[in-house]
């Protein structure tokens, strides 16, 4: 969803995007498939990278790991088990690194401030800290444009809809099913997020 | 070299260490053999992920893409071509990522001083981003260890030979080939690093 929106957004300002999907081996891959979809129905270039291998190393968690996904809310503490350690830094590095290859301006990055309680790698400080480091990481610049800061997920939703995204082909789901679980964290925000646009 | 003298140094600390080692489609692949060897000799564990697909993506350079590895001095303008885009902040993401799954203290980093007017993740200010962008990456926190920032290679070099690093067993050379090809920037850096440690 909130990748979605944000290439969308993208999009409809001007902008040349090229598309980033990694497969670390998440046991949500099913993703992937959503995220090759949504680029064919925008004509746009996707990579998929193959990080499988990172996946596998780590194992004490609920995603890339040998734990069961908690069910319940995701606000619950119990959902940290879904934190693949570290994860947001190796897909931003990997972007970033592509960037540099491209010459592009920059890295644009969907996280929202309802992810901030669970994943720490989602918080304003450490997307300040990314920022500077990427900066510095080349002489080609390239910057971390992460406009969702601020926003809940509902309003990300609510955007989505104003811009037309077609959300029935994005997945959220944290289970490895072909249909969404309807029970994980990521599925009731994801259902609470459509509640509130719905409303807006 | 680098590497390996650090990996020294922290077991006589009395630290303990686990080794990581990245497949990232280098040219000098070679290096993961003779990294392999030393783990086994100090009977380390060691890990080597696979980020091949990684390289694959960054085509403008000599180590994973398709242009030639400049030979001649470490110091020439040319050099920039062997530039990995990014590399050290992957390196790095993933080794924080495995130090977070084992809960470990800290990730310890070779750069050191020579590498700057090259390769600006090895720079000092690089370094400090990296440290606070890791430290917020989870509720763990690690630290980034980066003990040769103010060294340069023949420093290192000594500080190898004094602690008795069997350097023979190491890999500079950024050609492929089974034996070092003497002409690229590495193999003259690395020359000349022991040179100095011969004159300490």
């Amino acid at each position: 969803m909130d990748s979605a929106t944000l290439v969308k957004q993208l999009l409809d300002d001007g902008d040349e995007v090229y598309c980033l999907t990694v497969d670390y081996g998440q046991r949500h891959r099913r993703e992937i498939g959503s995220a090759m979809e949504l680029c064919r129905l925008w004509n746009l270039p996707h990579r998929i990278v193959d990080l499988s291998d990172v996946g596998a190393m780590l194992v004490n968690n609920s995603q890339t790991g040998n734990v069961d996904v908690p069910h319940g809310h995701y606000a619950e503490d119990t959902m940290k088990q879904t934190v693949v350690p570290n994860r947001n830094m190796i897909l931003l590095s990997v972007a970033a690194a592509w960037a540099i290859d491209l010459k592009a301006d920059r890295v644009a990055y969907g996280a929202h401030s309802g992810d901030h309680a669970i994943y720490p790698d989602c918080r304003a400080e450490f997307v300040t800290a990314m920022q500077r480091a990427i900066k510095l990481a080349d002489w080609h610049q390239v910057d971390l444009y992460a406009p969702f800061q601020d926003m809940h997920k509902g309003e990300i939703a609510s955007l989505g809809h104003e811009l037309g995204v077609p959300f029935d082909m994005t997945w959220t789901c944290y289970e490895g099913g072909e249909e969404p679980c309807g029970e994980c964290g990521a599925c009731q925000e994801r259902t609470e997020a459509m509640e509130f646009a719905a409303k807006c």
